[in-house]
């Protein structure tokens, strides 16, 4: 009984040379690639926190946010100016408009900034005004997408597909390599699973830390505000992903002052900013990786175990 | 405890209200709307059979196909000429070049045709050549790329993400709905389970089949190469599908004379023309459903419960 | 990176040597070992239909059932007396007497008996009433009782695990087969899925009939009540697993008389014996296995594919 | 359309309504409800290790790593005299003359020491020799086998079935709680996913900590290797759910001295004592919960968030 279209992590050298790290081997087994981003280094000493709204939906609540993710000590910004929504009748994203407001945001606030784009033909527009693409679960296999982010010159945010293996989720990092483009974060968003809704939107997946960090030199990160759904959960997801390896955080935050406007998408998962400085200062107690020494902290280590 | 992004089959008035049986009730509880595509009509009286080859590899393979599959008595001419892989370096499909092969041997046979689109700026080109644009489960939420299929004017096969809910996959419907463009079949394809790869592909999932059409009134067929991965089992997975009220299939052939040639994927999966055309003998010797009353056979009468 | 307790079916022979196609080579690649119950023959000429209430939950209510399952032509009658319950708080079955009720039942229609055994220290009993013991989904790897239902002398039907594997279910089957006792019937009965829940109980998953079939000469029945969860769905998932070769099918049946009193357990699932009939004529119009040729129909054969 | 068997968190109330908080309001919204085994308390200040070998495989191995376990710091011995198999042919574990080793290695250690039972009428056995009973994932729904740990008086340590619902979870721990016995630990182990096999064992599922956590007062821990399959995972599984506020861990071992004698099961999974000593460095280097509010540190804490 042969099955088609079935490759397991050995086929991982073909399915992404430029990625893998048995064809690529000067990092080692475990030294990351450090990406950086307006002087936020993703890979390196300590782990990245991105911070922001889920929307942009207006000037006065994202520059609300900005301020006080800045001032909660995240590294960087976030937010959406293109929403990919279920239905087509939802709020779909400010838009240009929205890229602008983020603009300010970061300017003022002098943090770099993530926004998501979908659409080939957009992509320039959105590198004009962000510093960091994000290619979301939606869009983690489309291919020319991925291509025109590659071209783009710009970092890039590839997030897990909500169902996608780690070969599928490697090969799709692979086209924007071949592009030209190594400026690749992995971020883990939370899986399909027969329990999501019972307790959570999403299965948190930490497994997958590791293991791509065995297969990849890319830096991985964990946005654990959809993993879970649930407001009350992301601090403990939080910590539990830096514990479990990740080099950063991407969360969603909502306005304290704002709280009468509900925020127009995924209220339920955004936490305040208190929580969030809690969340930054657990990341910045621990102990620094040490600069000679790029490496993933708990994985693997064949001496110790 | 609230979770963010939950939402259920009773949201669908919401999501998909042009498409959704509770906000246009004029197809009753369990009338189908008729797509036609060349004088092939989904959710007519019989179901609609499309066959092809996995990918246009070439002229000859093609036509040779086609004619075999044509002599088999589908309805139907699949083909793909531009191919998600899941890594860059796998064969791409032949592109424009494959597009001009599937017209001819469109043309020779008399059947329409489908093909694949996964670019927002090759719809124009890809609607040129071919009678249906499908889209494929990795591009299910592309949702930029759902809008050119809808405004192509041209009918679209809309599969089903690999994950996706019901909601998600009418959602993504009411995207193209939302162009003016009703002319929308849906086919289920192979969900991803844990039992994924152990000894199929996918996992053929059959209740969402009466669970679509009791929701919406549009087409329903199903894709037994990729829901199962097993050559052996494509003719017992048509057999269900059509039994549990499926409007058609869309299956993967292999040409007997080519074999030497394997096709370049997912060769698998595919079955010879001898088999297809058991088949389209079962589909065919079946009762037609009686014209007056397009319907869903098995779902859902309520007086016969 | 090395995965503890990673098997495939490829490890079956090791697994299941009782039981593998591979290493019991006389049923050859697409026979079925016949187990027989009272007169009825699994794996026989023709799928075999079990039919009766979810539980037995009154002598009246049992009797009416199973007269309008004998007269809808069922071959055997199914009833729960021990009910596994997700809460000890729920009805929990009528036990003793409720095996006796279901022995009643049986002697009036002729119709053998199957009910679920929970319990090592019940088999004796159950055994004495019924023809046939069912180990339930939640019991599949309770190996002391599969142990004692080997030993019982009775044949077994042994549902498949809500999310067991191939080789978790044939090993399963395997602690049976070690006792000396070749008499049992898989059945496959939906699994766990990200879906379940929003359309349907659980999914139904055909492929594993033939990947079954292909491993094992066990007969393979389908529960088309618990693997939809929906009335409704039910005529269509029993007519789709008959067309991908399953041996047969056990459905649950509710009384038409006594629709007010509602059944205590999972009513929603339940068909009407009207409904029944048209599954069992649908069964029977098929053409029967050629009596020499005890086999697989769909799978694999390849000579055809 | 209505599906059968639906039950969610909301049902919990009847469903356990003597572990619910809602109708057990004294634990509050927070609290946990101490479980001691030999003076070592779960739920108490402190997150508890647990620790020793998959199975007992002989006298000597057994003791020699549960002196390297109580050396490295661990308050709990574990090891499986019966073990159960996916296939009756693979090694079932010493039985009688492991608990034996076992209750040898509990005294001179002075570790506390619980092990798995699997058969209702080994419950006495078993309990005659440790200090706590171990239902394991595949006999969750084991119900004539929970009902005879809640009677056996001694404190039950219920891990989750491979794919529980929360409320299947907690619906089997009622089933002890309904004999008067309310010394319950849960154990989360890793739960099947599409993405098993391909990087690990199960998938880690670290979202239903906090959710057991607010529905229910009892301890929860997690069980990392299990979760993992991959003993280079282990450290970092059990960090994070610590930090995702885990009551506790249950880990295999394997030995240093002993590794030419590979373990009979599961060594792929097993750390070795020194990455234990991490561990439960990394556990105790952690503040402790104030002893006036024996609570859950980062789940659901509304003033915070």
């Amino acid at each position: 009984m042969h099955i088609a279209g079935r490759v397991d992590v050995n086929d991982l050298p073909k399915i992404c040379p430029l990625l893998s790290r048995k064809t690529v081997p000067r990092y080692g087994e475990n030294q990351t690639r450090v990406v950086e981003v307006g002087g936020v280094r993703f890979g390196g000493e300590r782990p990245v926190v991105i911070a922001g709204p889920c929307a942009v939906e207006s000037r006065e609540q994202t520059l609300e946010i900005a301020r006080a993710v800045k001032g909660s000590g995240a590294d960087m910004l976030r937010g959406g100016a293109y929403k990919p929504r279920t239905s087509p009748h939802d709020f779909q994203g400010l838009g240009l408009e929205g890229l602008k407001i983020l603009r300010e945001a970061s300017l003022e606030t002098g943090l770099p900034v993530v926004s998501e784009v979908m659409d080939t033909r957009l992509v320039e527009q959105v590198a004009e005004y962000v510093d960091m693409l994000q290619i979301g679960s939606r869009n983690m296999q489309n291919y020319p997408l991925l291509i025109e982010a590659g071209r783009s010159g710009k970092p890039v945010l590839l997030k897990r597909g909500m169902a996608a293996s780690l070969c599928e989720w490697l090969g799709a990092a692979e086209y924007i390599a071949n592009e030209g483009n190594l400026e690749i974060v992995l971020c883990e968003r939370g899986i399909k699973a027969y329990s999501n809704g019972e307790y959570a939107r999403f299965s948190l997946d930490l497994n997958v830390i590791p293991a791509a960090q065995a297969e990849t030199f890319l830096p991985v990160i964990v946005d654990p505000s959809h993993a879970t759904g649930v407001s009350t959960m992301v601090e403990g997801a939080s910590r539990a992903a830096i514990e479990f390896g990740a080099h950063g955080l991407i969360i969603e935050v909502a306005s304290d002052r704002l709280d009468a406007a509900k925020p127009r998408c995924d209220a339920a998962q955004a936490i305040t900013p208190r929580t969030l400085r809690r969340i930054i200062h657990f990341v910045e107690s621990r102990p620094a990786h040490a600069p000679e020494a790029i490496h993933v902290a708990h994985w693997p280590l064949p001496a110790a175990v």
